[in-house]
């Protein structure tokens, strides 16, 4: 696995070599601007304005899935690196690479679900480009959008911020969109309760808003799962993650499939789903405004900030602690 | 072809098929904002401010070409978008999907020539993505880039502006990139003459600022070539079109291959050229202020604005007229 001279799965994974991948390439070259650190999305000045940019292509297999489509995931995927990024979205470009010979039917379908998520969301389509390629050289459609937000007063996020004491809360089930499609590709009768949690999580920033500056940072756990957010978040730092096991809300079903699997669903992504961190004076406050909210419905505090420089630990249901890693390749291949 | 009920390739090419599936399917759901009207770019009030916001997808084959790769493409086709809409490109973001054993070498030279052609505009990368797909699943690597710019005062374009008597100027040679990378895919050897002409318009556009208020539309001829920029712009208005065959700036290696392949240059994408639709009054400063470029060496007024309603017509070298059509499905599949 070291040093390979070709593109393996495992670079697209989230994880490890996905990791290493863009450090070696894309920030070499491009990192000395907004890129630098990664954020989910660029801030940037425009005039007298800071407005959030951000970009997503999308490959998910199969197209339809429960709970969602790829046209779901498409308008979601970008505006919610936008929103956690403390932008409110306003506008999506939408490009489609489609393959020769896929039914239309499945192409309006996607559509629809394209129009109906930005919507929700209040986001315009307002540019967009169509490519077509030969049978074989693509699998039925791949998507990509971008979108520009307006920064929202009062959040200033960055994993710099994070101190001891902080606590950690999930807005709602974890890996519940990941295992959806892990079912619906395997063709497992998983009942209906694993659905995709794909859903726009702009209302739950929002209702973070007014306490805004103790709030340290926000990420929505896609690729790699939580353990990549919590992990890229402390790396380096002074600070760690305790995560409490009992706490994690988790659907049933998934984690009856991830067992099944052998899967650890805290490297599975969701797309629906943000982590909050912030002071503990207010995180009670925040629960409380996601708790009332459709979205937030099974939100939790998870666990807090230690002191435990770059070491994410989780504390487990008997007791014990063990270290949650980052997973290394590709555990999940095209779940978004 | 009529009603298919699958995609097939010409619905890509640019020409008819294109057209009628953009307007069925995305103008139908997405077209009552910015995207009315089918612009290159988006033009968006943001604050007190004008942005331009363009996408596009790059699916180029080879990945790699004389004169150029998919990563020229992919800076030059967005950010040339939002020059020929009258913006002023500032931020760029860049999406890669890539096919499981692709050469990293490959992607390196890619992401060089995505480097080297964003710093010669002065835009920078500033967000991103990195998917993988299994090995058959795409091919190489597809790109897509989204781009931000700040409107350029003065300039007001439509096609609706177009006044019979206008005067069409060509900022250099139709059709080359089209050859080139057709020349590439194919194994033909046509001399050292055929070369892509992939670049950015942005200091074409820049030159013609001191006549802004007199330009009435500008687009780059790229998918369906001249012929269908031109079909668009005068579509359903009482304007039309006459080119002069013998003022079209060609090179002699593309009119040589375009003819031993039956192809109409016309028709064939160019991915650094522009065209300007303008009063005659500032035509001959606007090509003298283009000449002095490197970019507009070979640039001609190649004809003009009629009464022809919904025409566009050539006047051949031998005097004739013939009707200049779009073409209908796919002349050169991945172009760009």
């Amino acid at each position: 696995m070291n040093n390979p001279s070709r593109i393996l799965l495992g670079h697209g994974g989230g994880g490890r070599l996905s990791r290493g991948l863009i450090d070696e390439e894309i920030v070499s070259r491009f990192g000395d601007g907004p890129l630098k650190g990664l954020p989910d999305a660029a801030s940037l000045e425009l005039g007298s304005r800071r407005i959030v940019f951000s970009t997503d292509s999308f490959v998910v297999q199969p197209l339809l899935f429960p709970g969602g489509s790829i046209g779901h995931l498409a308008v979601h995927g970008t505006v919610n690196d936008i929103a956690v990024s403390g932008g409110k979205p306003a506008y999506l470009s939408l490009a489609l690479i489609l393959e020769e010979g896929l039914e239309l039917d499945v192409l309006r379908r996607v559509l629809d679900d394209v129009r109906a998520a930005a919507l929700e969301v209040g986001v315009k389509i307002v540019t967009g480009d169509t490519k077509v390629v030969s049978r074989g050289q693509c699998d039925g459609m791949y998507l990509n959008t971008a979108g520009i937000g307006t920064a929202i007063p009062g959040f200033e996020l960055s994993p710099s911020r994070l101190e001891p004491g902080d606590v950690i809360l999930a807005s709602g089930t974890i890996g519940d969109h990941g295992m959806a499609v892990m079912a619906a590709r395997e063709g497992l009768a998983v009942g209906q309760g694993l659905v995709s949690d794909t859903a726009p999580v702009i209302r739950l920033v929002e209702a973070a808003e007014p306490w805004a500056k103790d709030v340290h940072f926000m990420r929505d756990p896609t690729r790699g799962g939580l353990a990549s957010v919590l992990n890229e978040a402390v790396e380096g730092r002074a600070v760690g993650v305790l995560l409490r096991e009992t706490l994690i809300p988790y659907r049933r079903e998934a984690a009856a499939l991830s067992e099944v699997l052998g899967i650890d669903l805290l490297h599975v992504a969701c797309e629906g789903r943000m982590l909050l961190l912030c002071r503990r004076s207010c995180s009670e406050q925040i629960l409380s405004a996601w708790r009332a909210l459709p979205q937030g419905q099974n939100a939790a505090i998870i666990g807090e900030v230690t002191k435990d420089a770059g070491r994410v630990v989780l504390e487990t249901a008997i007791g014990g602690k063990r270290l949650v890693d980052v997973p290394q390749g590709e555990l999940l291949p095209r779940i978004c």
